[in-house]
């Protein structure tokens, strides 16, 4: 999950903007001014009153407004949030000056892509253990969260409660072990 | 959906290779050689048993393993499928020699990035209704399937059943209209 691996940030200087709770950082129609990162808090993208997509600490978004005239959707603190703008036009400068940049992009968002589509397949399982499993099974068997609890129920599509009733099942049933607080294995 | 609008793939030429159902196109920890675009048929990713993702006709699959230097999936045919496997030296070869070409294929992922972050926002609703209605609503108050009932019924994590009786249910009460036999539009 870690953008640090992105070299093509560390080409363009990046700016900070702290939003309080609720507020707007940009609206559709607007044109891109920057790809986003969350430092802290979140932030939600909506369209039409519906939720396209929950930015975390830690994760960028507004990739396709590096490409696009006018945004499509709107960007709201979820809480209060600090993001860092790295401006759209020196991005697109540098992606079009060094191809290894514009292909460690590619690929960096190849890996975001997968992932996307994996928290997808998963969210379509029927029933809290058969994703909480497969999720761990898509880990390799072994899943150390970078996120509270709450927060990976949450990208699990399911309530806090739900997901501790369903791990603690599970552990008494010894399909998985808990390693240290956020931390779980299939055992067999 | 269309990946037509993706010039990368007009520069490198591709092979046709036909799958029976159940048939491995390539295994996890194989060197990748291709990306692939599914032209008939489903393409199941798969990894320690658990599905990463489907792709359908229309669609591309394998991004991550231009990057890569093992694939960390297994590709089986869903059905008697078709895909044109375009070869990776080539795609890379170009995507370096070519900055506009690397911008565009960016651009082009960015994209189902989005698509894929929304499929998986709009399956952590509960309940066939919201998800519908987010559907729709997402897609900007209409739209226009570009595949059969049932397959929209799989993306949206739910049954054939309850997509159509909730399909049914929300005509019924004046929310939604259809709009020919893949069609739907939100009223009001």
């Amino acid at each position: 999950m870690s953008n640090l691996a992105l070299p093509l940030l560390n080409a363009v200087p990046g700016r900070a903007v702290r939003l309080s709770a609720g507020q707007t950082l940009f609206s559709a129609g607007q044109a891109p001014e920057a790809l986003y990162r969350v430092d802290k808090g979140g932030i939600r993208l909506v369209r039409d009153g519906a939720c396209l997509h929950l930015a975390r600490a830690g994760a960028l978004f507004g990739e396709s407004g590096l490409f696009a005239q006018v945004w499509d959707c709107t960007a709201i603190a979820e809480n209060a949030a600090t993001v860092t703008a790295f401006p759209r036009h020196g991005l697109l400068l540098v992606l079009k000056a060094h191809p290894d940049l514009a292909v460690g992009f590619a690929a960096w968002m190849a890996a975001r892509l997968d992932q996307a589509r994996s928290d997808a397949e998963i969210l379509r399982l029927k029933g809290a253990d058969q994703r909480i499993l497969a999720a761990i099974a898509l880990a390799g068997g072994r899943l150390e969260l970078d996120c509270p609890l709450l927060a990976w129920a949450g990208q699990l599509g399911l309530t806090h409660e739900a997901l501790y009733r369903t791990v603690k099942r599970l552990v008494a049933q010894g399909r998985i072990d808990r390693i240290g607080r956020r931390g779980f294995r299939i055992i067999g």
